[in-house]
């Protein structure tokens, strides 16, 4: 098994298709890690996800890390990390990105939207509406894993 | 689709069975998150890995937590958190449970052991000899997300 580097535009290529990844943030050094929805551009990572302790700690601590990987087997695969800022995505300030996030976490996850909503329905409980942030991406880097035998 | 928080009992029961996680540390309250092959017993996550910055960042700060999910489909998976503390294996103060960890991540991973000795083998590179360390579990928790329908 061969493992070397990826290069940034084959990182990015990675991000193009990805819809899911693990969400790494960390208060006062404590690390947390959480999978999570996701649609990337190339500035930016779109998430959206519900309130909770991911969002209190990354509104103390907006660094975070994303990973994302392709497993297609034990010696063939490829994982691609980003490091970036938490961005949440109020109104009025953000209302344009935040109209842009949701059409195209809408696109890919509408089945997701669509539970959360009728599960808000049945326990009027605002705590799981949905939340759209970004992360803006600062650096990407991968690993990619080869079976010599290729 | 309904997601319920799992039993501590039902966490240890996925851990038990799982061989792949990603681990999350931190340094200076930025983020890492990173695939790594496991194996897990009730008070213990054994970890092996090559050297690099996940192991200069853990000597730094040793807490950190480990995610490991389940997913069947997009609205039937599980997702369990460790919350613990990087143990680093060296010897001669840790030889028995270096040993046992060895034994264990042997069975579970002797593809990929066999793997980064063939590579060191060629490269004559040091910095692919396995370490092995281990998470003292310090907490767990779980999310499982079924659908409605069932």
């Amino acid at each position: 098994m061969l493992i070397s580097e990826m290069a940034e535009g084959e990182c990015h290529e990675v991000l193009g298709r990805a819809w899911f990844g693990r969400l790494g943030c960390s208060l006062n050094d404590q690390p947390y890690v959480i999978p999570v929805g996701i649609v990337c551009e190339p500035d930016y990572v779109y998430v959206f996800s519900t309130y909770g302790k991911k969002i209190e700690w990354m509104r103390a601590n907006p660094k975070v890390c994303m990973q994302i990987d392709e497993i297609k087997s034990q010696s063939d695969w490829i994982s691609v990390i980003v490091n970036g800022n938490y961005q949440e995505l109020e109104e009025p300030r953000y209302t344009d990105e935040r109209n842009h996030a949701r059409k195209l976490l809408e696109k890919q996850h509408q089945w997701w939207l669509n539970a959360m909503a009728e599960r808000r329905r049945q326990l009027r409980d605002q705590e799981i509406a949905p939340l759209f942030f970004r992360i803006r991406i600062e650096s990407v880097s991968g690993l990619r894993a080869e079976s010599e035998a290729r």
